[in-house]
Protein backbone atom coordinates (compact mmCIF):
# COMPACT_ATOMS: atom_id res chain seq x y z
CA UNK A 1 0.00 0.00 0.00
CA UNK A 2 1.31 3.34 -0.91
CA UNK A 3 2.07 6.06 1.78
CA UNK A 4 1.86 9.86 1.75
CA UNK A 5 3.18 12.26 4.11
CA UNK A 6 2.48 15.37 4.32
CA UNK A 7 4.66 18.05 6.51
CA UNK A 8 2.76 21.00 6.89
CA UNK A 9 1.97 24.24 9.16
CA UNK A 10 -1.74 24.16 8.94
CA UNK A 11 -2.87 20.36 8.80
CA UNK A 12 -6.09 20.89 9.67
CA UNK A 13 -6.74 22.47 5.79
CA UNK A 14 -6.61 18.26 4.33
CA UNK A 15 -9.58 16.90 6.69
CA UNK A 16 -12.14 17.81 4.64
CA UNK A 17 -10.18 17.00 1.72
CA UNK A 18 -8.85 13.68 3.03
CA UNK A 19 -12.05 12.74 4.71
CA UNK A 20 -14.21 12.69 1.18
CA UNK A 21 -15.36 11.21 -1.79
CA UNK A 22 -12.31 9.22 -3.93
CA UNK A 23 -9.47 9.64 -1.35
CA UNK A 24 -11.79 8.56 2.00
CA UNK A 25 -12.81 5.57 -0.02
CA UNK A 26 -9.34 4.95 -1.24
CA UNK A 27 -7.74 4.46 2.27
CA UNK A 28 -11.03 2.60 3.29
CA UNK A 29 -10.28 0.09 0.13
CA UNK A 30 -6.47 0.11 2.12
CA UNK A 31 -4.94 1.73 -1.83
CA UNK A 32 -3.68 4.41 -0.04
CA UNK A 33 -2.28 5.05 3.53
CA UNK A 34 -2.48 9.35 4.01
CA UNK A 35 -1.12 11.29 7.15
CA UNK A 36 -0.26 14.80 7.82
CA UNK A 37 2.33 15.94 10.44
CA UNK A 38 2.45 19.77 11.66
CA UNK A 39 6.71 19.85 11.45
CA UNK A 40 6.25 22.66 13.81
CA UNK A 41 5.92 20.06 16.31
CA UNK A 42 9.65 19.44 15.69
CA UNK A 43 11.11 22.80 16.14
CA UNK A 44 13.66 22.87 19.11
CA UNK A 45 13.09 26.56 19.18
CA UNK A 46 11.58 27.45 22.96
CA UNK A 47 8.83 29.51 21.64
CA UNK A 48 8.00 26.44 18.57
CA UNK A 49 9.21 28.78 15.76
CA UNK A 50 9.95 27.42 12.39
CA UNK A 51 11.06 30.50 10.60
CA UNK A 52 13.58 33.33 11.07
CA UNK A 53 14.94 36.32 9.67
CA UNK A 54 16.82 36.37 5.83
CA UNK A 55 20.75 36.33 6.47
CA UNK A 56 21.52 38.94 4.15
CA UNK A 57 18.50 41.45 4.92
CA UNK A 58 15.23 41.96 2.93
CA UNK A 59 11.41 41.39 3.74
CA UNK A 60 9.99 38.32 4.78
CA UNK A 61 10.78 35.00 7.05
CA UNK A 62 12.75 31.63 5.94
CA UNK A 63 11.79 28.08 7.11
CA UNK A 64 14.56 27.09 9.13
CA UNK A 65 16.24 23.67 8.04
CA UNK A 66 15.98 21.88 11.80
CA UNK A 67 12.62 21.56 11.94
CA UNK A 68 12.31 20.15 8.51
CA UNK A 69 14.66 17.99 8.67
CA UNK A 70 14.03 16.27 11.89
CA UNK A 71 10.39 15.96 10.68
CA UNK A 72 11.85 13.79 7.79
CA UNK A 73 13.96 11.85 9.50
CA UNK A 74 11.97 11.25 12.01
CA UNK A 75 8.45 9.88 9.33
CA UNK A 76 11.06 7.63 7.48
CA UNK A 77 12.64 6.00 10.59
CA UNK A 78 9.97 3.12 10.04
CA UNK A 79 10.81 3.06 6.18
CA UNK A 80 13.34 0.18 4.72
CA UNK A 81 13.53 2.32 1.88
CA UNK A 82 14.03 6.15 1.24
CA UNK A 83 10.85 7.56 0.69
CA UNK A 84 10.84 10.26 -2.00
CA UNK A 85 10.58 13.52 -0.60
CA UNK A 86 8.99 16.34 -2.49
CA UNK A 87 9.04 20.33 -2.04
CA UNK A 88 5.80 22.28 -3.33
CA UNK A 89 7.52 25.23 -4.72
CA UNK A 90 6.77 28.11 -7.55
CA UNK A 91 9.65 27.69 -8.97
CA UNK A 92 9.96 23.79 -9.30
CA UNK A 93 9.01 21.22 -12.14
CA UNK A 94 5.16 22.06 -14.13
CA UNK A 95 3.26 19.09 -12.36
CA UNK A 96 1.80 16.89 -15.11
CA UNK A 97 -0.54 13.71 -15.38
CA UNK A 98 2.98 12.58 -16.06
CA UNK A 99 4.95 13.21 -13.28
CA UNK A 100 2.17 11.69 -11.59
CA UNK A 101 2.05 8.40 -13.34
CA UNK A 102 6.13 8.56 -11.97
CA UNK A 103 5.02 8.72 -8.17
CA UNK A 104 2.43 6.37 -8.32
CA UNK A 105 5.39 3.92 -8.45
CA UNK A 106 6.63 5.77 -5.25
CA UNK A 107 6.11 3.74 -1.83
CA UNK A 108 5.95 6.37 -0.04
CA UNK A 109 5.94 10.29 -1.08
CA UNK A 110 6.82 13.05 1.70
CA UNK A 111 5.14 16.35 0.49
CA UNK A 112 6.94 19.64 2.12
CA UNK A 113 4.63 22.31 1.77
CA UNK A 114 6.09 25.87 3.04
CA UNK A 115 4.33 29.13 3.68
CA UNK A 116 5.95 32.60 4.20
CA UNK A 117 8.68 34.00 1.48
CA UNK A 118 10.85 30.57 1.12
CA UNK A 119 12.74 27.89 2.28
CA UNK A 120 16.24 27.63 3.71
CA UNK A 121 18.75 26.52 0.98
CA UNK A 122 19.68 23.47 2.20
CA UNK A 123 16.33 22.07 3.09
CA UNK A 124 16.36 21.91 -0.89
CA UNK A 125 19.65 21.40 -1.83
CA UNK A 126 19.93 18.17 1.13
CA UNK A 127 16.76 16.93 1.71
CA UNK A 128 14.27 17.40 -1.12
CA UNK A 129 14.51 14.84 -3.91
CA UNK A 130 12.37 16.97 -6.89
CA UNK A 131 10.43 20.46 -6.37
CA UNK A 132 6.95 20.70 -7.90
CA UNK A 133 4.75 23.47 -8.73
CA UNK A 134 1.10 23.28 -9.87
CA UNK A 135 1.77 25.97 -12.06
CA UNK A 136 2.27 29.41 -12.33
CA UNK A 137 0.18 31.39 -9.77
CA UNK A 138 0.48 32.53 -6.65
CA UNK A 139 -0.49 30.56 -3.76
CA UNK A 140 -0.59 30.98 0.25
CA UNK A 141 1.79 27.42 0.57
CA UNK A 142 2.06 24.21 -1.00
CA UNK A 143 -0.78 22.73 0.59
CA UNK A 144 -2.97 22.85 -2.48
CA UNK A 145 -0.22 21.63 -4.42
CA UNK A 146 0.17 18.68 -1.88
CA UNK A 147 -3.49 17.82 -2.28
CA UNK A 148 -3.10 18.08 -5.74
CA UNK A 149 -0.38 15.72 -5.76
CA UNK A 150 -2.14 13.48 -3.32
CA UNK A 151 -5.62 13.41 -4.92
CA UNK A 152 -3.78 12.64 -8.62
CA UNK A 153 -1.38 9.99 -7.38
CA UNK A 154 -4.50 8.13 -5.26
CA UNK A 155 -6.12 7.95 -8.34
CA UNK A 156 -3.65 5.63 -9.77
CA UNK A 157 -3.19 3.69 -7.02
CA UNK A 158 -4.80 -0.36 -7.99
CA UNK A 159 -8.40 -0.30 -6.26
CA UNK A 160 -8.51 2.71 -5.19
CA UNK A 161 -11.45 3.97 -7.39
CA UNK A 162 -13.62 0.68 -7.41
CA UNK A 163 -14.98 -0.69 -10.15
CA UNK A 164 -17.69 2.40 -10.66
CA UNK A 165 -15.27 4.89 -11.94
CA UNK A 166 -12.18 2.31 -13.33
CA UNK A 167 -13.70 1.64 -16.51
CA UNK A 168 -14.16 4.90 -17.37
CA UNK A 169 -12.10 6.94 -20.05
CA UNK A 170 -10.51 10.20 -18.03
CA UNK A 171 -9.93 13.36 -19.34
CA UNK A 172 -5.66 13.21 -21.63
CA UNK A 173 -6.21 8.69 -21.95
CA UNK A 174 -6.84 9.25 -25.60
CA UNK A 175 -5.00 12.17 -26.25
CA UNK A 176 -8.10 14.11 -27.50
CA UNK A 177 -10.62 16.51 -25.18
CA UNK A 178 -13.72 14.67 -23.97
CA UNK A 179 -16.73 14.79 -26.36
CA UNK A 180 -19.75 17.28 -25.16
CA UNK A 181 -22.39 15.49 -22.95
CA UNK A 182 -26.24 15.06 -22.82
CA UNK A 183 -28.33 13.72 -19.83
CA UNK A 184 -32.00 14.64 -19.38
CA UNK A 185 -34.33 15.83 -19.90
CA UNK A 186 -34.41 16.01 -23.69
CA UNK A 187 -35.59 19.93 -23.60
CA UNK A 188 -34.01 21.67 -20.91
CA UNK A 189 -35.46 25.24 -21.11
CA UNK A 190 -35.96 24.93 -24.88
CA UNK A 191 -31.97 23.70 -25.37
CA UNK A 192 -32.62 20.40 -26.91
CA UNK A 193 -30.26 17.30 -27.17
CA UNK A 194 -28.69 16.57 -30.67
CA UNK A 195 -30.84 14.85 -32.30
CA UNK A 196 -27.94 11.55 -33.22
CA UNK A 197 -27.85 10.85 -29.35
CA UNK A 198 -31.30 10.12 -29.28
CA UNK A 199 -31.28 7.85 -32.69
CA UNK A 200 -30.07 5.07 -30.91
CA UNK A 201 -27.82 4.36 -34.02
CA UNK A 202 -24.54 3.28 -32.25
CA UNK A 203 -21.91 4.37 -35.08
CA UNK A 204 -23.65 7.33 -36.07
CA UNK A 205 -23.41 8.26 -32.13
CA UNK A 206 -19.65 7.18 -32.56
CA UNK A 207 -18.85 9.20 -35.06
CA UNK A 208 -20.53 12.10 -33.73
CA UNK A 209 -18.62 11.88 -30.49
CA UNK A 210 -15.36 11.25 -32.22
CA UNK A 211 -15.32 14.45 -34.83
CA UNK A 212 -16.92 16.09 -31.33
CA UNK A 213 -14.09 15.40 -29.36
CA UNK A 214 -11.89 16.36 -32.28
CA UNK A 215 -13.41 19.68 -32.84
CA UNK A 216 -13.17 20.68 -29.11
CA UNK A 217 -9.55 19.89 -29.20
CA UNK A 218 -9.04 21.61 -32.57
CA UNK A 219 -10.77 24.86 -30.89
CA UNK A 220 -8.75 24.31 -27.26
CA UNK A 221 -5.88 22.96 -27.38
CA UNK A 222 -4.10 22.24 -30.96
CA UNK A 223 -1.16 21.36 -29.12
CA UNK A 224 -2.50 18.26 -28.52
CA UNK A 225 -2.79 17.51 -32.25
CA UNK A 226 0.89 17.98 -32.93
CA UNK A 227 1.57 14.75 -31.04
CA UNK A 228 -1.07 12.73 -32.66
CA UNK A 229 -1.41 10.49 -35.23
CA UNK A 230 -4.25 11.41 -37.19
CA UNK A 231 -6.31 8.97 -38.88
CA UNK A 232 -7.44 10.04 -42.42
CA UNK A 233 -11.20 10.65 -41.45
CA UNK A 234 -9.55 13.02 -38.29
CA UNK A 235 -7.80 14.72 -41.55
CA UNK A 236 -10.72 15.27 -43.38
CA UNK A 237 -12.65 16.54 -40.69
CA UNK A 238 -9.90 19.43 -39.56
CA UNK A 239 -10.30 20.22 -43.01
CA UNK A 240 -13.41 20.73 -42.54
CA UNK A 241 -13.26 22.41 -39.32
CA UNK A 242 -10.76 25.23 -40.85
CA UNK A 243 -12.79 26.04 -43.46
CA UNK A 244 -15.70 26.60 -41.04
CA UNK A 245 -13.77 29.69 -39.10
CA UNK B 1 -15.74 43.78 -0.96
CA UNK B 2 -15.11 40.99 -3.51
CA UNK B 3 -17.67 37.40 -3.21
CA UNK B 4 -16.89 34.32 -4.43
CA UNK B 5 -19.59 31.27 -4.17
CA UNK B 6 -18.03 27.89 -4.73
CA UNK B 7 -20.99 25.21 -5.63
CA UNK B 8 -20.11 21.89 -4.82
CA UNK B 9 -21.34 18.50 -4.02
CA UNK B 10 -18.63 18.38 -1.03
CA UNK B 11 -18.83 21.88 0.73
CA UNK B 12 -17.13 20.08 3.36
CA UNK B 13 -14.16 20.22 1.14
CA UNK B 14 -13.71 23.54 1.86
CA UNK B 15 -13.90 23.94 5.82
CA UNK B 16 -10.26 23.57 6.34
CA UNK B 17 -9.12 25.29 3.87
CA UNK B 18 -11.21 28.61 4.36
CA UNK B 19 -10.84 28.76 7.87
CA UNK B 20 -6.51 29.01 8.00
CA UNK B 21 -4.28 31.09 7.42
CA UNK B 22 -4.45 33.97 4.90
CA UNK B 23 -8.04 33.06 3.69
CA UNK B 24 -9.39 33.14 7.29
CA UNK B 25 -7.79 36.44 7.74
CA UNK B 26 -8.48 38.28 4.45
CA UNK B 27 -12.08 37.29 5.49
CA UNK B 28 -12.10 39.08 9.26
CA UNK B 29 -10.34 41.74 7.51
CA UNK B 30 -13.71 42.57 5.09
CA UNK B 31 -11.30 41.86 2.28
CA UNK B 32 -13.20 38.90 0.96
CA UNK B 33 -16.65 37.00 1.42
CA UNK B 34 -16.34 33.41 0.77
CA UNK B 35 -19.48 30.52 0.84
CA UNK B 36 -20.20 27.31 -0.27
CA UNK B 37 -23.30 26.19 -1.63
CA UNK B 38 -24.16 22.52 -2.25
CA UNK B 39 -26.15 22.48 -5.27
CA UNK B 40 -27.14 18.45 -4.62
CA UNK B 41 -29.75 21.04 -2.08
CA UNK B 42 -31.28 22.08 -5.13
CA UNK B 43 -32.56 19.69 -7.10
CA UNK B 44 -36.13 18.43 -8.20
CA UNK B 45 -35.53 14.96 -8.33
CA UNK B 46 -37.15 12.99 -5.18
CA UNK B 47 -34.16 11.40 -4.04
CA UNK B 48 -31.69 14.75 -4.45
CA UNK B 49 -29.76 13.35 -7.37
CA UNK B 50 -27.77 15.31 -9.43
CA UNK B 51 -26.56 13.23 -12.00
CA UNK B 52 -28.30 10.95 -14.96
CA UNK B 53 -27.17 8.72 -17.78
CA UNK B 54 -25.62 10.06 -20.79
CA UNK B 55 -27.78 10.04 -23.55
CA UNK B 56 -26.24 8.01 -26.47
CA UNK B 57 -25.05 5.36 -24.10
CA UNK B 58 -21.74 4.78 -22.80
CA UNK B 59 -19.65 4.86 -19.37
CA UNK B 60 -19.95 7.18 -16.74
CA UNK B 61 -22.61 9.65 -15.30
CA UNK B 62 -23.43 13.01 -16.40
CA UNK B 63 -24.07 16.14 -14.40
CA UNK B 64 -28.08 17.12 -14.80
CA UNK B 65 -28.55 20.88 -16.12
CA UNK B 66 -31.58 21.79 -12.94
CA UNK B 67 -29.50 21.56 -10.04
CA UNK B 68 -26.82 23.36 -11.58
CA UNK B 69 -29.16 25.71 -13.21
CA UNK B 70 -31.52 26.50 -10.23
CA UNK B 71 -28.67 26.97 -7.71
CA UNK B 72 -26.77 29.96 -9.91
CA UNK B 73 -29.82 32.10 -10.64
CA UNK B 74 -30.86 31.58 -6.40
CA UNK B 75 -27.07 32.59 -5.52
CA UNK B 76 -27.25 35.56 -8.23
CA UNK B 77 -30.76 36.63 -7.10
CA UNK B 78 -29.39 39.62 -4.64
CA UNK B 79 -26.75 40.77 -7.07
CA UNK B 80 -27.38 43.46 -9.03
CA UNK B 81 -24.52 42.42 -12.15
CA UNK B 82 -24.55 39.23 -13.52
CA UNK B 83 -21.42 37.55 -11.61
CA UNK B 84 -18.68 35.59 -13.49
CA UNK B 85 -19.72 32.30 -13.61
CA UNK B 86 -16.64 29.87 -14.12
CA UNK B 87 -16.56 25.91 -14.60
CA UNK B 88 -13.70 23.92 -13.33
CA UNK B 89 -12.76 21.38 -16.29
CA UNK B 90 -9.91 19.75 -17.87
CA UNK B 91 -10.73 21.41 -21.25
CA UNK B 92 -10.56 24.37 -19.25
CA UNK B 93 -8.02 27.19 -20.04
CA UNK B 94 -4.77 26.69 -18.02
CA UNK B 95 -4.77 29.05 -15.16
CA UNK B 96 -2.24 31.66 -14.74
CA UNK B 97 -1.56 34.81 -12.70
CA UNK B 98 -2.82 37.04 -15.01
CA UNK B 99 -6.12 34.81 -15.10
CA UNK B 100 -6.20 35.57 -11.53
CA UNK B 101 -5.47 39.21 -11.85
CA UNK B 102 -8.07 39.82 -14.18
CA UNK B 103 -10.67 37.57 -12.07
CA UNK B 104 -9.63 39.52 -9.28
CA UNK B 105 -11.18 42.92 -10.66
CA UNK B 106 -14.68 40.82 -10.28
CA UNK B 107 -17.11 41.78 -7.79
CA UNK B 108 -18.93 38.31 -7.33
CA UNK B 109 -17.65 34.95 -8.99
CA UNK B 110 -19.05 31.51 -9.07
CA UNK B 111 -17.39 28.67 -9.25
CA UNK B 112 -18.79 25.55 -10.42
CA UNK B 113 -17.23 22.17 -8.96
CA UNK B 114 -17.94 18.77 -11.27
CA UNK B 115 -17.93 15.45 -10.50
CA UNK B 116 -18.17 12.35 -11.90
CA UNK B 117 -17.83 12.01 -15.80
CA UNK B 118 -18.86 15.32 -16.95
CA UNK B 119 -21.31 18.06 -17.37
CA UNK B 120 -24.38 17.98 -19.32
CA UNK B 121 -23.27 20.51 -22.14
CA UNK B 122 -26.14 23.04 -21.84
CA UNK B 123 -24.42 24.16 -18.38
CA UNK B 124 -21.18 25.21 -20.48
CA UNK B 125 -22.95 26.88 -23.30
CA UNK B 126 -25.71 28.44 -21.48
CA UNK B 127 -25.12 29.26 -17.78
CA UNK B 128 -21.01 29.81 -18.06
CA UNK B 129 -18.69 32.61 -18.60
CA UNK B 130 -15.20 30.81 -18.76
CA UNK B 131 -13.95 27.22 -18.04
CA UNK B 132 -10.91 26.95 -16.61
CA UNK B 133 -8.11 24.03 -16.21
CA UNK B 134 -5.19 24.04 -13.12
CA UNK B 135 -3.18 22.03 -15.33
CA UNK B 136 -3.05 19.00 -17.34
CA UNK B 137 -3.77 16.28 -14.34
CA UNK B 138 -6.70 14.15 -13.28
CA UNK B 139 -8.05 14.83 -10.35
CA UNK B 140 -11.46 14.04 -8.76
CA UNK B 141 -13.34 16.94 -9.22
CA UNK B 142 -13.16 20.80 -9.82
CA UNK B 143 -12.37 21.60 -5.78
CA UNK B 144 -8.54 21.41 -5.52
CA UNK B 145 -9.15 24.03 -9.04
CA UNK B 146 -11.79 26.17 -6.65
CA UNK B 147 -9.60 26.50 -4.11
CA UNK B 148 -6.78 27.25 -5.75
CA UNK B 149 -8.97 30.30 -7.32
CA UNK B 150 -10.20 31.40 -4.32
CA UNK B 151 -6.57 31.57 -3.07
CA UNK B 152 -5.25 33.27 -5.73
CA UNK B 153 -7.64 35.79 -6.23
CA UNK B 154 -7.96 36.09 -2.76
CA UNK B 155 -4.04 37.27 -2.52
CA UNK B 156 -4.98 40.25 -4.84
CA UNK B 157 -7.72 41.78 -2.71
CA UNK B 158 -6.67 45.02 -1.00
CA UNK B 159 -6.63 44.43 2.34
CA UNK B 160 -6.14 41.13 2.18
CA UNK B 161 -2.86 39.93 3.19
CA UNK B 162 -2.34 42.82 6.06
CA UNK B 163 1.01 44.66 6.14
CA UNK B 164 3.57 41.88 6.85
CA UNK B 165 2.93 40.63 3.52
CA UNK B 166 2.33 43.10 1.07
CA UNK B 167 5.19 44.59 0.90
CA UNK B 168 6.95 41.90 0.23
CA UNK B 169 7.97 40.51 -3.84
CA UNK B 170 5.99 37.64 -4.57
CA UNK B 171 7.01 34.49 -7.18
CA UNK B 172 6.61 35.93 -10.89
CA UNK B 173 6.35 39.99 -9.82
CA UNK B 174 10.19 40.15 -10.75
CA UNK B 175 10.28 38.21 -13.93
CA UNK B 176 12.49 36.02 -12.39
CA UNK B 177 12.71 33.13 -10.16
CA UNK B 178 13.62 33.51 -6.54
CA UNK B 179 17.32 33.31 -5.18
CA UNK B 180 18.22 31.21 -2.60
CA UNK B 181 17.32 31.93 0.83
CA UNK B 182 19.08 31.30 4.35
CA UNK B 183 18.23 31.78 7.81
CA UNK B 184 19.91 30.86 11.18
CA UNK B 185 22.26 28.74 12.01
CA UNK B 186 25.24 29.75 9.80
CA UNK B 187 26.56 26.41 9.59
CA UNK B 188 23.95 23.31 9.64
CA UNK B 189 25.01 19.75 9.57
CA UNK B 190 28.13 21.03 8.56
CA UNK B 191 26.07 23.34 5.49
CA UNK B 192 27.57 26.72 5.86
CA UNK B 193 25.44 29.48 4.69
CA UNK B 194 27.42 31.57 1.31
CA UNK B 195 30.02 34.39 2.99
CA UNK B 196 28.70 37.14 0.78
CA UNK B 197 25.29 36.87 3.00
CA UNK B 198 26.93 37.06 6.37
CA UNK B 199 29.33 40.04 4.77
CA UNK B 200 27.16 42.52 5.76
CA UNK B 201 28.01 44.24 2.11
CA UNK B 202 24.60 45.11 0.92
CA UNK B 203 25.63 46.12 -2.87
CA UNK B 204 27.59 42.64 -3.06
CA UNK B 205 24.42 40.67 -1.58
CA UNK B 206 22.01 42.35 -4.00
CA UNK B 207 24.45 41.37 -6.85
CA UNK B 208 24.94 38.16 -5.82
CA UNK B 209 21.21 37.94 -5.34
CA UNK B 210 20.63 38.74 -8.74
CA UNK B 211 22.52 36.53 -10.41
CA UNK B 212 21.61 33.51 -8.20
CA UNK B 213 18.40 34.48 -9.16
CA UNK B 214 19.21 34.23 -12.26
CA UNK B 215 20.98 31.21 -12.57
CA UNK B 216 17.83 29.48 -11.16
CA UNK B 217 15.80 31.17 -14.35
CA UNK B 218 18.49 29.99 -16.91
CA UNK B 219 18.56 26.62 -15.28
CA UNK B 220 14.80 25.75 -14.72
CA UNK B 221 12.59 28.16 -16.57
CA UNK B 222 14.25 29.69 -19.34
CA UNK B 223 11.01 30.37 -21.09
CA UNK B 224 10.70 33.12 -18.53
CA UNK B 225 13.52 34.83 -20.14
CA UNK B 226 12.30 35.23 -23.45
CA UNK B 227 10.29 37.94 -22.77
CA UNK B 228 12.81 39.53 -20.52
CA UNK B 229 14.60 42.86 -21.65
CA UNK B 230 18.34 41.69 -20.31
CA UNK B 231 20.96 44.04 -18.67
CA UNK B 232 24.19 44.02 -20.49
CA UNK B 233 25.25 42.29 -16.74
CA UNK B 234 22.67 39.72 -16.92
CA UNK B 235 23.84 39.20 -20.69
CA UNK B 236 27.08 38.26 -19.50
CA UNK B 237 26.17 36.50 -16.41
CA UNK B 238 23.88 33.90 -18.95
CA UNK B 239 26.97 34.11 -21.14
CA UNK B 240 28.90 32.59 -18.05
CA UNK B 241 26.00 30.07 -16.91
CA UNK B 242 26.36 28.78 -20.42
CA UNK B 243 30.05 28.23 -20.54
CA UNK B 244 29.83 26.42 -16.78
CA UNK B 245 27.73 23.63 -18.17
Amino acid sequence: MMKMTVLSLFPEMFEGVFQTSILKQAQERGAVSLETVNFRDYSKDKHNRVDDYPYGGGGGMVLKPQPVFDAVEDICSSDTKKPHVILLCPQGERYSQKKAEELAEEDHLVLICGHYEGYDERIRTELVDEEISIGDFVLTGGEIGAMTIVDSVTRLQPGALGNEHSAVSDSFSTGLLEYPHYTRPANFRHLPVPDVLLSGHHERIETWRHKEALRRTYERRPDLLEERKLTDQEKAWLREFSNET
